[in-house]
């Protein structure tokens, strides 16, 4: 497997799953359908449905029952997007090159275009779960998302980064943010297709334990790239972290310390999803991507 | 029975629920616990959840599986309150006599603690709905909410509600805005009880008529309420309609027209819940309260 090419692949996968539900604009609320599809078709990795999709099909062999919740959740992950640039919140006016939501069509509308994102991930992953074999594993998998999203995940970790902002934070409360604002979100993407996909408990558990690892590395390594990045790949301007004050990895440990921990992340993910599958060709080399990554 | 009174009595046993399911005070995220029980606990006649709870007891004799569904329902309307009420929106200082979210929040906190109840609601109804029998109730309850508060239900409603400021629109785009900004989560959560308590094809078809009909009838009451009504009661500022140059039933259609149509919806309505039993006392009782409410 080449992975960049593999990986190439399953991101246009992704684009395509996520445009098939992606909804109508038409009816008197179109604008709200037109804002959520802005932000919805504004690229990125897509890496978050890549993830719920692989682990279903390790569990299963195939990922055609992890498909709508692929796209959900990158609708999640959307909202989040919109509702993190917001005046109140980072008040940011341009997202991976483009204006951002609220930039285009005004602050209502972009904060309703993220509460529509977010509930209509739900729409979806609940409607296309009805009349399913194994309703119990539908119920299973949409409850990992909302338990990744919430308060006990994303939202907690945002909360806690916009109240520790121009603060020095302890290590244990900036792994709180990581693990809560990144990697909570690829727990819960990993573990609801692995539901779906009718993992064992055994399973279940040595997948979580890949997802957090990734998860945290990959935020470590976002620390790390705010510093030695380079804005042109990146895409966005780096440094922001030591101008706003904000406490990172690299802060607190610096950046050889920073480095060698997420390799240890990765090592040991790498080693928990061995124990789940022998076809771990993707999910390793994903996971070394992650590590290596500049962009 | 003594409507009022039985009324009361339900009011007081939603509120219990809604606390039973409040999130614990705690953590490093403790402040957006704060900011979703300080709107969770300001009150409100909590008719969606005694709609929910009562709903499923008419079909099924009781209510207990009902119950995650009315605590997460109640979540659903005060997300979409202090959204509403954030700057971008309509920039309200008081809610029920209480200053809103974000006056004592601030604005990013108010933004997540919706962000958070949106999100928490579906993590209860998904949690509380593993490991009950009949699983598929439980899913097709869980999306009947989410279409009731989306894009196609509430979120709709609201998007073209906010387009319409000071505008003269027809009456069709109106029932638009009532039928989706209000009834849509009645519908909801009537249908979510009655899923719950396992309602047969017909008896779901009357119930959504009965949901449908009081759900645009309580908002014709609310126009008019905003003419006619008395400050100290409704505890709101009276005749923001007109100031802000709204369309309302009245105003397309005049007092005394508007109150014909409420009447005639309600009268529909207690027909339709008729057809479903004859343990209809509360239900007929609640539509005519919505009629004759003065606050």
């Amino acid at each position: 497997m080449d992975f960049k090419s593999e990986l190439k692949k399953r991101a246009i996968d992704a684009e395509e799953i996520i445009k098939k539900y992606m909804p109508k604009e038409e009816g008197y609320q179109k604008t709200i359908m037109e804002a959520m599809n802005y932000s919805l078709s504004s690229g990125g990795k897509r890496l978050r449905p890549i993830l719920t999709l692989e682990a279903c099909r390790i569990v299963q062999g195939c990922n055609n029952n992890a498909i709508p919740f692929a796209a959900a959740i990158e609708m999640i992950h959307t909202y989040s997007l919109i509702h993190d640039d917001l005046p109140a919140l980072d008040n940011d006016d341009l997202r991976r090159g483009r204006a951002t939501n609220h930039k285009v069509f005004g602050e209502a509308m972009a904060i309703l275009a993220g509460d529509a994102l977010l509930n209509f991930a739900y729409e979806i992953m609940l409607k296309e779960s009805i009349g399913k074999e194994n309703p119990e594993r539908y119920l299973k998998a949409t409850y990992e998302i909302a338990r990744g999203a919430g308060i006990y995940g994303m939202v907690g970790g945002q909360v806690v980064d916009v109240q520790s902002e121009n603060t020095k934070i302890p290590k244990e409360k900036l792994d709180y943010i990581h693990e809560n604002k990144t990697a909570a979100m690829m727990v819960g993407c990993m573990r609801a297709g692995a539901s779906v996909g009718g993992a064992t408990k055994e399973q279940m558990d040595y997948i979580t334990d890949y997802a957090q690892k990734i998860g945290l590395a990959f935020q470590i390594v976002d620390d790390i790239l705010d510093i030695v990045g380079d804005e042109a790949k990146l895409g966005k301007h780096v440094g922001s972290d030591i101008e706003n004050n904000k406490s990172t990895y690299p802060s607190l440990l610096g950046l050889e310390k920073s480095r060698e921990i997420a390799k240890s992340l990765i090592e040991d993910a790498k080693k928990s999803i061995s124990k789940v599958t022998d076809d771990t060709e993707f999910l390793h080399g994903l996971a070394d991507y992650i590590l290596s990554r500049d962009h």
